[in-house]
């Protein structure tokens, strides 16, 4: 798909809660973009270059910065998204917690891949991962701070070292420039690179990003027609996009676990609502066994919940007519959350019930609604259930919720783990932990590279690439290989794990 | 690009020595795909569940059996190859060592990547890498054994836990047969799960697969075009292709090397004519500092190199015509080697002189020509070497040969890293070791996946992708993961690498 290049022109700005626009950022000129790329290139064997030590006082002075500018900034975002203070106040915070741990995870160094072999005829063959180069960031509406201008795409790219440029989200373009900025500014008085990290606002300025030279690598959060136009656009010249898309993550109640309807009924609609539905890892269907009352309850749950804000007026008429859709391929009366009032891009929630036979390829069922809607089919033999979820698109994450010495939930976990990113036991999939165990992706079309991560200690490893050396003297080995072991890293040796002293 | 499917035929089979066909092989019915991936799919679950070590077993078995039947296999490679029996017997010891070399990467494990951590609440993360299903592998026309029937892609799969369906390669279709037939075989009383292993037959059989719901991943080795209409087709749904495709290998001579003039001459005349031209890490182009006679001494060489078929017609009359076409965009005067006898799809090798500004971006001396010939361009300094081997497609391998505490080497090597997969210091490119630090790749079109190797440990890692399971209780674990570590893996805790006792 090609897509024009228009006139520079302005990404507005709205309160979601009252719908009003509240202002406006100008978009990036064509200049202003090659200047930003130019720098950014530039910056990248200086960035390349430097220890990951150093890497690590930089992201952590803009960690630093953006803290303190906390006030400030979960005031623009909320005007600008809707959400609430306490959950953009935990947002902000988990994502200088998140920037520092991808700088320590560049600092313990697994993600080099540190390799040294001793040949026949006293040779050698040395292989690590070098960065690739500027790396393209394309944030997330819903995650105005986790994947926006400092989340982890950001801070994984800078931790392994590449200079990054994002694009401003027009879902919050305030908050974007805002925030750049005071990333940039910490950056540079942390003697960064000049140009290792810059914002550009605009379409037209991303479609830039993903078209130059400059660029080696695209990291995008969202819906999968703008992530497939992304990866097919940036393949005419073999660039990797890592898009992170929409898809329906499935939960499946066993039988065993249906004592727990109560609880696992509540625990549902609050995640399949939490931030007004506008998770990535949002349940968008469960499967519960017929017969014990799953349906009623968790619809007395839904007719409780608040209407909120949507992030954008779009996001809210694609929400409303993606229920309607959804009503009509079911077929089924939706349960719906408190209607009054409904101002600005507000919505309420809705749950509808299917029958599980409708679970079907090509069923609007099976693509992802944006927003607090799910899906409740009742099942009667698990097999049917087990078949059903064999259906769905392949997704980021799953639910097993399972009874005590459970034996249907060993053969439910294994079934979906061929086909999520994760599966969440006992516990729902919204919550997204930074850790060295984390895998926050999944088969295609959840993600365009099942084999990345965006969250956790693999993040890292989308933005190098290995290469090896043969035969260099001992002073033309690159720091991570010499003698002395400077960087302090794991290293393998003829085969052998070591760890540095 | 679509391929239309035509009704089935046969392969042929050619003598290139002598140009003539000595028989054919039928093409796979689209019931046989069909049957084929069918049992590869189911097989598909208890290779998963197999530990490495049994899948070593496995492995080790068909090595073991295509060694029995080496000098029946070297004879029917000949036949179809032309190329010489010395070479076809080391091919293939090296094949049959390859996969043992996988199998127990496998077993040592890193591959799998388990990491462990424990969260706040007593709840816990756990991930590691999953087999990805049936792998494709499309093989090579110049390694008939090394990237053919159980070669690199389809040992490195198979270790990873994956069934592979390889496709016959047109050029060696009766090898491709009998080969397979051994291993299929092998694996077979070996006790492999059925249907782990097979080969198919035609081109409309290899599309058939690359379209396959059940394939869910290719390797390729080959031409760019190929290559990249391989990855455009699999794209449509998100399965990915590991291509290895043609670029022109840079050689850098440094201006302190030049007293070595006729050891590097002969040598890099051995290198780009080793197996008539026809590696994909051939030395393309060698850049030498002006007023040696470097460019003599290479003319002189080559003229000694006696002429050698090529694999097809095909190649054949590729090579001429791209002789003809490096001829004209150079402008310079080819040394030639032997040209009497050229029977079959005999060839003469050539080494043409070109003037270092002609290598601009789009000139076809940019382009990889397969087979024996080679550019020759001198340079006045160092520094417009450099910048020229900037302007050259990124590929595979590099070389540089420098001097005695040479200060320009290291400067050479940095700049080359950021552009190949692997540079070689004073030593030729088209030697390519299976070791863990080996690294057979490079920035795309080199390839179309910078990030993997199609040779040494690291090839594994291209057919897995990573999984997480949150909360699960011990029992629901998988191997990998167990307390009592069975499969004596490396694994992460908390963060921390900790190796198996």
């Amino acid at each position: 798909m090609t897509l024009p290049l228009a006139d520079v022109g302005e990404d507005p700005s709205f309160d979601p809660a009252t719908g009003e626009r509240t202002g406006g950022v100008a978009h990036s000129t064509p200049e202003e973009v090659a200047r930003v790329l130019d720098l950014a290139e530039r910056a990248a064997p200086r960035l390349s270059a430097a220890s990951p030590v150093a890497r690590e006082t930089w992201v952590a002075a803009a960690a630093d910065a953006v803290l303190a500018a906390s006030a400030e900034l979960v005031d623009l975002a909320r005007a600008e998204t809707g959400l609430g203070p306490d959950r953009l106040e935990g947002e902000l915070a988990r994502m200088a917690a998140s920037a520092r741990f991808y700088a320590a995870a560049a600092v313990e160094g697994s993600y080099l891949g540190v390799s040294r072999d001793d040949l026949p005829g006293g040779s050698s063959l040395v292989r690590w991962n070098i960065p690739v180069g500027v790396v393209a960031v394309f944030g997330a509406s819903n995650f105005p701070f986790g994947f926006g201008i400092f989340g982890h795409d950001v801070a994984s790219a800078l931790a392994a070292g590449c200079p990054v440029v994002v694009k401003a989200h027009p879902a919050h373009p305030r908050l974007s420039v805002r925030l750049g900025a005071i990333v940039r500014g910490a950056l540079r008085d942390a003697s960064a690179p000049d140009g290792c990290f810059d914002v550009v606002v605009g379409f037209d300025s991303g479609l830039r990003l993903v078209d130059s030279p400059v660029v080696r690598a695209v990291a995008f959060t969202g819906s999968q027609r703008g992530g497939m136009a992304l990866v097919e656009r940036a393949a005419r010249r073999g660039v990797p996009v890592f898009a992170e898309m929409g898809t329906v993550n499935p939960v499946l109640v066993t039988p065993a676990a249906a004592s727990d309807r109560g609880a696992i009924a509540r625990g549902f609609v609050d995640s399949f609502t939490l931030g007004a539905g506008q998770f990535c890892t949002k349940p968008g269907l469960i499967l519960v066994p017929a017969g014990h009352g799953f349906v009623d309850s968790i619809a007395e749950a839904v007719s409780r919940v608040q209407a909120a804000p949507l992030l954008t007026a779009a996001i809210a008429a694609a929400y409303e007519g993606g229920v309607s859709q959804l009503v009509a391929a079911s077929e089924g009366a939706p349960a719906t959350g408190v209607t009054e009032p409904l101002p600005g891009f507000s919505a309420a929630a809705r749950a509808i019930p299917v029958a599980l036979d409708r679970l079907t390829p090509g069923s609007r069922l099976l693509e992802e609604c944006f927003g607090p809607v799910a899906l409740v089919a009742e099942y009667d033999d698990l097999e049917s259930a087990l078949a059903a979820l064999d259906r769905l698109q392949p997704s980021l994450a799953a639910s097993v919720f399972t009874g005590e010495d459970d034996a249907d939930a060993a053969d439910a976990i294994a079934r979906l783990t061929g086909r999520v990113g994760r599966v969440a036991v006992n516990s729902w999939p919204t919550g997204v932990a930074t850790t060295w165990s984390q895998q926050h992706g999944g088969p295609w079309p959840a993600t365009s590279r099942p084999e990345a991560t965006s969250v956790g200690a693999g993040a890292l490893s989308r933005f190098v690439r290995p290469v090896s050396l043969q035969n260099a003297s001992t002073d033309q080995l690159p720091a991570p290989l010499r003698p002395e072991n400077p960087w302090k890293l794991p290293r393998r040796l003829n085969g052998r794990p070591t760890l540095p002293h």
